[in-house]
């Protein structure tokens, strides 16, 4: 395999937007491409993730009509991923393979979601069907209902009492917004604090309104391209390490809530791919769709043990300036969630601070960074290692 | 690249099925995996192709699900495509180009449909939904009203009288229902004649009832190996000789709906690709969702000249037995059209005439087969060089 790397990265403002899906992610791909020092002609194909344009906007197939907006040339191809919400990190790691593998020298992946104009409700009820429809969908089962179950499975296995859980989980969430905060781009821009959470609606017990991230509107693409051509287009390309995606299958087939199977196959991939390992991880961009996520993922990566990363907010362990920083973007709390395009938001994040690029919530020497996508209750993980 | 094969092939009866789309899925995955003399824990990826399991079964997020449902090991990733009808040949294109490059030894690929439970009316609101919704669905168009309209700009430019056209077209259906008699998993098993399409009920102005393929229920899926690895499981592999992909965009894009652009990128790619030209094909299945579309693929292949393709079946060259055989399954038009699985149905009908396993449907002395398909108006193409 060649050595990727990735050039251009550019997301659009995420949050409640009066834009169509190829409006957002021609903003974001043309952008991309331009920081790149490249042109549409140049994209020898797109990889284009998107959750429900069929339920939004009528538009199945949006991928070719991805490829027109951008002006890129008829013989290029454009496919669509949908992962669920690891949607645009499948994408990106699809394009890195066949960049990798010599298929192709230079591609742009990323994704785009329009989810707002549905209004939650339907936006709720339309992303639910990521639950296995014939056994749990039926059942009731919620995406904040899972998470509150793994919230529950979490305090009863590590005896940790539901009511300290809460108020570290509440403690995520600071942190996020804090980051959040500092980026313009993020959906809520707004501090928030433990009280905001714990007085906040409940959503599924223990999970409360603040514990909870929004549906989102917005875009995020990614050019890829072989190193070689990376280091003669752009200052400072940043390395892919390695990559690993793994799938788990429904809810019931789960052992253990507190241990997400499919995330420990993908980031053990990862690792053996890039050489390195926790220790070496500076900042990562994860998957905190609820508070309790994004505890989950810490000890999945072997950043925490197992039962201990429940308070690193808490101690701040995982704010700018903490051992591991965690969402410096954000995250899906703050930053927000336009589902199919979440991966490549992150992937923008983890590229941007290796670079140097991140102003206020810049990590200070940051060489390696660790993106994880979840997709689904706990079905499909996809997660990339890049480094400087 | 490595050299790439196809080992089992397998696809449920096409027709109305009181199946869900994970069933049949796992029916057909699980047959190509055994005919290939492997288990389903040997797949190292699922590439898994499905259109609008939202809207059937309310089930996004399939490809996890399908993974579980054949027992795949965790960290076996599984992957979504939707390409419109192009999906499955997308997605085992990704399948062999993975292969070829080295990242996978063996993986299952293919896709499943289950649009009948839907009834007509849905099945057909739904699937517009490959059409550009901002700019053409809204404007009222429909599948059959855009080749309609490129089987008036046939007539129109090749100076072939509509009524003289239409008997032609007529008789591709005549002749993809002859196929299909012989073929145990089609949709319609039953011959008809020239007056049963010129006799049918309108659906859009020259397109009557019989021009138009169904929809379907079914599931379609194939193992690709490593050549070497191939050889060693099954007696007669088959190999990828050259693959292509291009993308065209919406409709307003198109230049001249009798040549379609994506399609001419693509087989040039295929041909280029597998050093084989239309000289030596001796079986193809293309994308017959409606009869003027197979008289327009046939001249994109270089199979005719332009305006030359029209009375191909009627001159019964594109018969069993004659120069070229078209659609010996039945094509769209008679083994039926599950549109996430069509792709991989005709690599397995493809790939079972390259062994000489076709029965009563059998091409004699077949050693070159191209699959091709086509996703929404003109926006994906995917074509598919195999030989012996």
């Amino acid at each position: 395999m060649r050595q990727v790397a990735i050039l251009g990265v550019a997301m659009t403002k995420f949050g409640v937007l009066e834009k169509t899906n190829l409006e957002m992610f021609a903003e974001a791909g043309l952008e991309a491409i331009a920081l790149s020092n490249l042109e549409p002609k140049d994209m020898e194909a797109l990889y284009f993730g998107n959750c429900l344009g069929d339920f939004e906007e009528g538009q199945m197939h949006m991928a070719p009509f991805a490829h027109a907006e951008l002006g890129l040339p008829v013989g290029v191809p454009a496919t669509r991923f949908e992962s669920a919400c690891a949607t645009a990190t499948v994408a990106i790691r699809h394009a890195a393979l066949l960049v990798g593998s010599g298929v192709y020298d230079v591609v742009l992946a990323g994704g785009t979601e329009r989810a707002c104009a549905m209004g939650t409700p339907l936006a709720t009820r339309t992303f639910a069907m990521g639950h296995h429809a014939q056994h749990e969908s039926t059942a009731g089962l919620t995406f904040p209902g899972v998470f509150a179950m793994a919230a529950h499975i979490y305090s009863e296995k590590y005896k940790v009492p539901l009511k300290e859980l809460k108020r570290n989980m509440a403690e995520v969430a600071v942190k996020n917004h804090f980051h959040g905060a500092m980026n313009p781009k993020a959906h809520f821009q707004k501090e928030i604090d433990v009280d905001t959470v714990l007085d906040g609606m409940m959503v599924a017990d223990p999970l409360q309104l603040f514990d909870c991230c929004p549906f989102s509107d917005g875009a995020a693409a990614v050019v890829v391209a072989e190193a070689g051509k990376a280091r003669d287009l752009v200052k400072k390309p940043v390395y892919i390490g390695g990559m690993g995606q793994a799938s788990a299958g429904p809810l019931y087939l789960q052992k253990d809530l507190s241990r997400v199977m499919a995330r420990e196959a993908s980031i053990a991939q990862a690792y053996r791919e890039s050489g390195l390992g926790p220790d070496d991880v500076d900042v990562v961009e994860l998957h905190d769709c609820f508070t309790i996520a994004e505890i989950l993922a810490l000890e999945s990566f072997g950043l925490y043990e197992f039962g201990k990363a429940y308070d690193a907010a808490a101690k701040r362990e995982t704010y700018l300036g903490g051992r591991v920083v965690v969402n410096p973007s954000g995250g899906l709390k703050a930053k927000g969630h336009p589902i199919g395009a979440t991966g490549a938001a992150q992937v923008t994040e983890i590229v941007e601070q290796l670079r140097g690029e991140s102003g206020p919530r810049q990590v200070e020497g940051a060489r390696v960074g660790l993106v994880d996508t979840l997709g689904g209750d706990f079905g499909t993980i996809c997660n990339i290692v890049l480094r400087n």
